[in-house]
């Protein structure tokens, strides 16, 4: 067998071939992409030991499933990842194309270099290495790689809740989330929830020329920007009635956590931010603002004329992507009817709006105090020889309220991403250091967790 | 020679083949039909007996002349059309396609039909007709028609500053307005002047995750809501200061003739417009509202995800399409100035905003009582055999304001458009037996002066 660095020289090439798919779950005509990166993972799974794999077809694409159960006894670990990416579009902005990885000063950029492929590849690497080394691993795992995760995990939802049984596990580590700094290692223990779904607003029959009704005629894009502020205003504080009503604050011993974090918020703007000023609630840290409270957040307005030059038209219709994420202990569905309810009572005069959910997930919030969480900590102290910190993410991983929920099963989230990743964005990067050391964490992890 | 009905059948048989070339001004790829259809419309002043005709390059369209200037001591009308259209989106709500033309129910249907070929050719097809008919015309005549009515209208602009020599004449006749009604000739005394450019916002350095940075990133299309409903209220107030100092309001005498022409408001919303309610200023009539009073609409906006499905997306910069129209006596540059002013004022935190013109004109306003509108007015009642009537137009017609500034020459606005026309929207349609009484009117009109 090869030494463990050819190892994961080998585990990068292979990650290549994987980021060359595009595995974009929300657009239709990548369907045969997300196909063919399932596949991928499945024989991946299949190189790694696995005594039984299955592609799991409910909604839109394939969940893969891997398992190996051959340490009676020891604990079971069920290892998440999702191989789905984000749309890659504005494409103009990529320095190197989105499907095309290419490795610049020890990063590698694709889009789903980090988000999820390179932190996914981790878990199916370390068990890899360790069933090559001993033929067998230190504990039980199974492998559930969706391929929702970006687009609603619509297969997931309803496999978890037909068959708990099959995906029981002492607990879930999911690699998807980021480190605090570089070298930093970290885990999360709070994510936000989301409500995501399109605000569609009607106004007249057929597009009207605004000269000859413009006064008169009612106009949809000015009615969603009515409605948006009256939802939130001006500070970033949602005025929905009661959708704070359930907003736990964070404990102190964690305030006092987040307070020691190394933070520069100058910097954080400048570096990762970049506009002239940061926006939100006054009153609440940055960490406060994407951890721990919830937002209503616009993504696009699609209707009326955006080409080159003018067209003077007044759109029938204009749909506004929105969404909201939500904190612990806010319920998606409450959310869901206290939007809707706004929307109604703030819809100006002359147009009709509805908004139509797309998908919802629930918040989490873990207690580090749980020994596979101290246990992932230990893991990573090792490998990284530092102190590992507890963070919250702003983010929505759905699967992890899910298992809260449906299987009572807490979530490990150990993650290699570094905060300038891009993730979502133009130049998705990875560190290559970290998916050397994430392999080498997670290898530790199961020898700690099986000895 | 054909008798008259045989010429207009003819003169239609070339419209249908004028309206099949795409003159969408606006769009760069259309740049070889506009020139397709410039030829075309000089083909047609040669054919009609011009002794002059000219192709005049300045900015990016041609402008077509052509004149006959055999009548001395006769009066000089300069005849004005324009043979570019809007672009023909959304495709999908054409029931025939906008540049196939279809004739149903006695209307022909195509992008162009009434605004501006169908009315450009009724002035072509008048002239021509009592040139075959007497071999000289009883007046003197210069055509100008133009390439970019619909796009800002530079070329002609320049020429006009540049030639007004060339171009005198003793009024204008646009042919580019509607009827009050079917059957029921009509005088358009005021239009709207108009403002367009565009509002772009720019946040962070680039699109974020919203989920990893909601809370705490601006937000380009959250920031132009907050713009938009800061400089106009809910009841369609523009809160712009200053911007209604200069706005006359009709005079006793048209107020009281708009009060005396049959308007069903409750027709109109459930007709013309199709909405749940009409919106606007409150104390203001419609004709108050789309003819006297100035307007900020939002035509569009260009940012962020408008795609199938969800992406959680902060966008980087989002930029709108706006619009403000113009009534007598506010001055463009005033209202730019106001507008840019008052956007400063009202930007949100975290974002920079820059409005960009497009292209402006003055609003005007035009007094009945000239003895061109007069012969105008008597002309039309002959032909249609009821009293003309005088209103307004909420619409932009930039040259009307151009003609009154640089020459001091009143616009004789005898159109022929039909208020169910669809300008500007899918399915837009010529009423045939306006196109065929049109010809009829201009004849007499020309008769009329040189008698």
């Amino acid at each position: 067998m090869p030494d463990l660095n050819s190892f994961k020289k080998e585990a990068l090439a292979q990650l290549i071939e994987l980021l060359k798919i595009p595995s974009i779950s929300t657009l239709p005509e990548n369907k045969p992409d997300m196909d063919r990166a399932a596949a991928y993972i499945e024989a991946a799974l299949q190189r790694a030991g696995m005594t039984r794999t299955e592609l799991i077809h409910r909604a839109h694409h394939p969940l893969v499933y891997g398992e190996w159960l051959g340490a009676p006894g020891k604990p079971t670990l069920l290892l998440y990842g999702h191989y789905d990416v984000q749309p890659a579009d504005p494409l103009e902005e990529w320095k190197s194309p989105p499907f095309e990885p290419e490795i610049r000063d020890n990063n590698i950029y694709a889009r789903g270099a980090t988000d999820d492929k390179g932190q996914t590849w981790i878990l199916v690497k370390a068990v890899e290495w360790i069933m090559q080394r001993d033929g067998k691993l230190p504990i039980n795992v199974k492998f559930l790689i969706e391929g929702e995760e970006e687009s609603g995990g619509e297969t997931i939802e309803k496999y978890v809740s037909e068959k708990p049984a099959q995906l029981a596990a002492d607990a879930v580590v999911i690699c998807d989330s980021e480190m605090f700094a570089e070298g930093m290692p970290t885990i999360c223990t709070g994510l936000r929830g989301i409500v995501y779904g399109e605000l569609a607003v009607q106004g007249a029959r057929q597009d009207l020329h605004s000269g000859v009704y413009g006064g008169a005629a009612p106009n949809p894009i000015m009615a969603i920007a009515e409605i948006l502020c009256a939802l939130k205003d001006r500070d970033g504080h949602i005025t929905i009635p009661g959708f704070y009503d359930r907003v736990l604050p964070p404990a102190p011993a964690e305030k006092e956590a987040w307070a020691s974090l190394p933070f520069d918020e100058a910097a954080y703007l400048e570096k990762e931010v970049g506009s002239v000023a940061l926006t939100g609630e006054p009153g609440f840290s940055v960490f406060d603002r994407t951890w721990a409270r919830p937002t209503l957040e616009v993504h696009g307005i699609r209707g009326g004329f955006t080409g080159d030059g003018a067209k003077t038209v007044i759109p029938a219709r204009a749909v506004a992507k929105l969404s909201m994420r939500l904190v612990a202990d806010m319920r998606p569905e409450e959310a869901i009817a206290q939007l809707q309810e706004a929307v109604k009572n703030v819809t100006p005069r002359g147009v009709t709006a509805e908004f139509k959910l797309l998908h919802g997930a629930g918040p989490s919030l873990v207690d580090p105090d749980n020994s596979f969480i101290r246990e992932s900590a230990l893991a990573m102290e090792e490998v990284f020889g530092r102190k590992t910190v507890y963070m919250r993410s702003g983010g929505s991983i759905p699967i992890v309220g899910l298992f809260l929920t449906h299987m009572a099963m807490p979530s490990v989230l150990m993650g290699f991403g570094l905060p300038d990743d891009n993730l979502h964005s133009p130049n998705e990067k990875f560190h290559l250091p970290n998916f050397y050391q994430g392999i080498d964490a997670v290898i530790r992890y199961l020898e700690r967790l099986g000895a």
